[in-house]
Order: structure tokens, then sequence, then C-alpha cells
């Protein structure tokens, strides 16, 4: 019988400080990074995970993963692969580590790493990617996956069942559908406030030239350059493109409702992140305000519990959920699940390290076995530090081509991490030097 | 000129487990710890403080506590000591460390730590303790140390103000009455879920004979252990003793209603935390069912924009700070201020490690300069682990005495840290033996 022999943590970091790549109004100079994980068993197979951060603090994001070990070492692989959803509630509820939490913070992100590594073992042993493994399951087996304590007064176990089980019918020809032509996508390449205006330009003719129909600008550090940056935007893309915005927490109400007022005109398609994600009653009023410019959030929100009262307030437009914010796979499908019973779509939050390669098989879950459809959802995508990933996102005509490997996405190329270990890779002691 | 020299966190472990101090519906066998941390100036100066943890994890909190190293090691301590608020702002803002909250979880608590460290040193200067330094301030003064960021919606810097001018009148008769007098307290010392009830009762016993009026019981691992631990209760203490309850998070809406409704006749002063400490709107609705039932939270509540959205929905009626959980001094301040603007008054979470030494500052800075009033307000109190600190509280008819010596009350015995540290004390070494 396999057991889990080792647990290991890298950590990786790339220097995207050095072009500003990433900057928004709240995350000046981040350097993308991650806190790699891999899984071993004795029998020599790996499930692989990463949790993304920007910098600082992947090291603080490596520890925590790292004292989940208890969980996983020693035990049996294939009795904690038949019930995945069992060893996720354990972390949760690990009697002295929750209360570093509970459920939040990198304490949180540490259990969806190792959540997520099961999985990817899980999806390694069946030889097909995240999104078909997870879409041949029952609504029964998919409900089980999900944590419904603190979720009954807004979706019980048995309307979660019901969505599923709606979505049964013609779920071969959707998943036909994407393999055939993928789904739709957005960018926020273009965008960062960092860039000048002439990059800004040529980003924007390269985006719509690559056949994407959205977006999305950084705003909030100042009403001049964003109103500037817009201009050319429309100037570039021309009245009817979708453009998003995006200013990364950084107002209280009042200015949220005068920066979207100011940027009206320009009609930004969403306002995303306009306040604290903690703040699901500003949200809420900031929507009923600013209508009809959409409200979305999800990259900062840290579980299951802000989600849903973020839905229940009437707060959003546009749920966008990160492939490794919350507590993994089974917290996600919760949030899908939340989403689809009050009808709001999910657009999923990516770019950074490997989020783009992971999260969409979770967007493509929610078309073939839960929701069915694409209206107005979107992946976002940015277009760096894919090569380092054993397999990189497909972008074709603005949308993401389905995954065909086997695992959940987030496999870096043994050279990357070996180059952009820190503090001592190659790439980090040439900075230093 | 001195500079900060060192940051030191040391990772200090109880083995409380063992007598099942602590136990209740969540969390069955705590070993009651601390991330302490010193900070060293080039004159030899030190500040302290700790992050309260309850066993596994203490040594990811104190990893967290060393990535802020950057925000203090070499700089100026008089510059620092100067503007704590804006130290604190700055690890707030700080770009990379931020995408691991924001302002949440283990990197809060960290920030927290910092920013008491460099008060307890201040403190130490004056030769003051913290209640009085802090009370010695302005109310402008006071209001610098707030992060007004995100709770403009529900107080101002102008209100905030208004309510520190208003408690002028009166101040130096109120430190004599503390000086005099103490604060009130409850205890929650024979309450735990772990105690025999024989156990319970000699506890309750013991709790009205040293003059308190109000202990707390730990319910929701079982409805009938909790009746009869309750029909004890009353028993031993008769029907006018208050008796709050509380349920470490353990249930939904409906659970939290019926439980409530099932210990009812028994006359619970108050339920805490009927639920997930981030679900505001559950606490609310729970609040509307149950009342007049009270609902108090808060030693889960991540920060202000939490505890300012739990008053602007009407979601508590007692909101209990707690010394380590938020984002330190100011953010509890901040945390005061709005609670008095709702009118809802503050009885801080105590216990643990050191969590009654430090925390009864901010009840007595709330008396003498905020609402300027003790009624419905009372700090909670545990007799264990006090001998560990060099200043240990001082309980005198069900009160608290006010603390003397400078320093923030986080200051432990150097024997008792050595003889408890993590992994390689005495203490861990004899019980891995």
């Amino acid at each position: 019988m396999p057991t889990f022999t080792s647990l290991d943590v890298t950590d990786v970091r790339f220097p995207t400080s050095q072009s500003l790549d990433g900057s928004d109004a709240m995350n000046k100079d981040p350097d993308y990074s991650a806190a790699y994980l891999e899984l071993t068993t004795s029998e020599g197979e790996t499930g692989t995970s990463l949790v993304f951060t920007i910098g600082r603090g992947n090291d603080v994001q490596s520890e925590a993963i790292r004292a989940l070990s208890h969980h996983v070492l020693g035990r049996g692989v294939d009795e904690v692969l038949a019930d995945i959803g069992a060893a996720g509630a354990a972390m949760i509820a690990d009697s002295q580590l929750r209360w570093l939490g509970p459920e939040k913070g990198v304490m949180q992100m540490a259990i969806g790493a190792v959540v997520n590594a099961l999985w990817d073992l899980r999806c390694m042993r069946e030889g097909r990617p995240l999104w078909r493994v997870l879409a041949d399951l029952t609504p029964e087996q998919l409900v089980d996956l999900v944590d419904f304590r603190y979720l009954e007064d807004a979706l019980t176990r048995a309307e979660a069942l019901e969505i599923l089980e709606a979505a049964r019918p013609g779920r071969d020809r959707r998943i036909a559908e994407l393999e055939a032509e993928g789904y739709p996508a957005y960018t926020t390449t273009p965008g960062w406030l960092g860039y000048s205006d002439e990059k800004l330009e040529r980003l924007l003719r390269e985006a719509r030239d690559a056949g994407f129909d959205m977006v999305k600008l950084k705003v909030g550090a100042d009403l001049e350059d964003d109103l500037r940056r817009f201009a050319i935007t429309r100037r570039v893309l021309g009245e009817d493109f979708l453009v998003a915005t995006d200013a990364n927490q950084r107002w209280g109400v009042e200015d949220a409702v005068a920066a979207v007022g100011a940027l009206s005109a320009a009609r930004p398609y969403w306002i995303e992140e306009p306040t604290s994600p903690d703040d699901v009653l500003a949200h809420a009023e900031i929507r009923r305000r600013i209508a009809p410019v959409r409200v979305a959030t999800g990259e900062h929100v840290h579980n299951r519990i802000m989600f849903k009262q973020l839905l229940q307030a009437g707060a959003v437009d546009v749920v966008q959920i990160d492939a490794t914010r919350v507590g993994g796979i089974h917290e996600n499908l919760a949030i899908l699940l939340l989403a689809a019973k009050f009808g709001v779509p999910v657009c999923p939050h990516a770019g950074g390290v490997g989020l783009c390669e992971m999260v969409q098989h979770l967007a493509m879950l929610d078309f073939v076995a839960i929701t069915g459809t694409m209206e107005d959802r979107r992946i976002e995508y940015v277009d760096h530090l894919h090569e380092h990933f054993v397999e990189p996102v497909r972008i074709q005509g603005g949308r993401y081509l389905a995954p065909q490997q086997p695992g959940i996405g987030a496999r870096m190329l043994p050279a990357s991490i070996q180059s952009h270990r820190f503090p001592d890779g190659p790439v980090w002691k040439e900075l230093a030097s």
C-alpha cells in the first residue's frame, strides 16, 4: 500500500518588479511568486500545486503549507485519495491550527495547496485533466466535497444537488464544445499602471488583433491618469469594446462612488475591488449607487462564507474566484454553487504564477456541470510566466483552449523552479550581485 | 541615535492539552502558546509583545512576525516611536506582504505584534503602563493612530474626535477610580467542556466566593451536556447570577436559533460566537431571532472592517476585542471608537497566554478616554498561566486592579520562556521522552 513519504515546498520567485508587470494601485512592485508544493508517495508518484503570492511573505506561505505535513505524511495514498473531501475537512478542523484563521489568510491558502495537490495526484493516476475528472463525478460525489457548515442559510445540500442534477442534460455536448472551441477570455495584459501610454496603446491593439473582446484597466491611483488611459483605450478599441476597470481595494464608499462617477462617461464594464474585499456592506452600497456599472470582486475574498454574504447582500454582479486564495478546489466548488444559486456569473481571477493554468479547470467545470452556460463569463488572462509551466495555457481567438494533460495545471518545469528558487537560485544570486 | 538592532521571536508553548484547560466545542486540545517578540535597540532597550495561539502553527506565526523585520531593523528608534501610527500603516500597506491578507490571519496578527512591541518600548521609556500612556494622549494624537481607510461610511475622523472630546471631562476622576477600584471582570475558569461536573461545581463556588458576578460556560458540543452543566450552574449560583455561554463558532443560523432556544429557560446572558466570525449577516439574523439573549463575538474577528459591519448590521450586543488578533493597539482603538459610536459595550476576550495582562489596558483606556463608563462592561478572566508574567494580572473582588508597571503587559519571565521553548525547552523534551 503506497503512503505519502514527503511534502516539499519550494520558495519560487520571479523578479517581475523589474518590469512593473502586475503593478496596480495597491501593489506597486510585485515579484510574482509561488509557494510550490510537491507531495511524493512511496511509489514515486507526485501531486503538485502552488500558492501564488507577490514576493515577500512567500516564505511564510511556504512554512504554512509545511505546517500541514501531519495531515498527509505516513497516510495511505489510496485511502486519502478515495475521500479528499474528508482530508480537506480535517485540515479545516485542525483544532490547533484553526486558531490562526479560521479559514482565512496564509493558513487557508495552505490548506488549499494540500487539497489541490491531492487532486493533482488523483488526476495523474486517472491520466486526465482536472476539469474532466471533476465533470465525471456524479452530483452526489460533487456535493460530498463541499463543506456546508455556515452555508445552509443560503444553500443547502439538497439545493446544490438540484443545481447539479439540472445540469446533467447536455453535459457531453458541452464537453465536446469546450474541446472544440474553448472558453472565453479577457485580457489584463495592457492595463497595468506602470506601463507608458505608448506601451498601453500597443498592447491594446495586440489584444484586439488577437481576438479578445474585453480588456481590463487598472485604475485608482490618480484620476487624471485613469481618464487619459481610458480615453486612449476607447480611441484604440472603439466605443463597443468591453473595458473593465480594477481599483484593487483603493477606496472607501464615497471615494468609490465619486471615482466611478468620474469614469462613467467612458462606460466601464465593471469596477473590480472598489473597496476592501472584507466589506460586504460597502460593496452592496457602492453597487446600488453606481448601477448600471457592475461590481466585481473575489481575488482577495478569503472563503465561501464571505462569498455567500456578498451574494446574499446583493453586493456583486460578478464573482471572481481565484485558484489559490481559498481552501482549494472544494471551497471553489462551494462558491461556484453559491453563485449558481444566486444567478451571478463567475469570471475567474487569473494571471500571477499559474493562476490561468489552474483556474481554467474550474470555469470549465462550471460550464459542463453547474451552470451550463458561458454567457457573461470570461476567464482573466495575462500573458506572462506561462513558459515556466509543463502545460502552459493555450489562448486562441481570445479563448482558453481546454487543457489536455493530466493534473490540475500547476506543474512547473524543473529548470524554472531551480533557476528562480529564492534566495539561492541563479536568477536571484545574479540580481543580488 | 539609537537604532533597532534585532527582532527575535521565540516559539513558547504550554502543554495545557494535558489538563483540558481551554477545551471548547471547536478547540478540543489546545496547547496555549505565544509567538514571543523582543525588539532590541542599540542602547540595549527592549520592546516586547506576543501573539497568542493554541499550539501547532505557533511556528508559522513566529515566521510571519520575522517577515516584518525590514520595517524596523536599522531604523532610528526615536523617529519610529515618534509616529508609531505611521509605522503600523507602513506594515499594513507593505505592497508585497498585503497579498497574504490583506489585514487578516497570521500576517495581521504579526503586524499587531510589532506595533505592540513598539508601544511597549515607548511605555518603558516613559516608565508607565500602556493605559496611562494612551490616556494622556490628546484626542488628536489618538485619532492620528487610527487608519480610517474603509471606516468612513460608519465613523469619520471628525466623529471620532468628537467622541474623544466628549470624554475629556471627568478623565482624572476616572483614572483615580480605576486606581482605587479596578475594572469589572467575569470568569471563564469554571466553564471548559473538558471538566467534570464535580470540577465545574467546585470552580463555580470558588468564582462566586471570589466576588465574581458573572461566569461563562462553553456550550455547543452536546445539548444534553449543556443543559446538565447549566442546571448545575443555576443550582450553585442561583437565578440572578449572570451566566454567559460560548459556542465557539459551532453552528449555522438554524442550529444556533434552535440551540439557544433550548438553552433559553436557563436564561443565558449572552451567546458568544454562535456561528462563523466572518458571518456578519448570520449574526444579524441570529440576533433578531434569539432576543432578548444577547449576541457577542470578536475574539476571531480579524479586523476593524469586520467589526464595523457587525455594528452596521445590528449583529452584536457585545463587542469582544482581543489583544493579539488584529493589527495591534491602533486597530483596537479604531474598534473601541466604532463600538462607542454605535453605543455597543466592549467586553474584551482574554485568557490564553498574556491576553488578560494585555487587554486590560484597552478596557481601561475605553473607560478613561472613550466611553467613560463601565456599565455592562467586564473583561474576561481565566486563572491560568499568569505566573509566567513579569506583572501578572491582579484580580480582587471580581475586578481587575489597574496595572502599575511600565509596558503593555506582555513581558514573560525569562525562566518561563526558557523552559517552555518549543520544541527544545526542558518541558517539551521531558514530554517527548
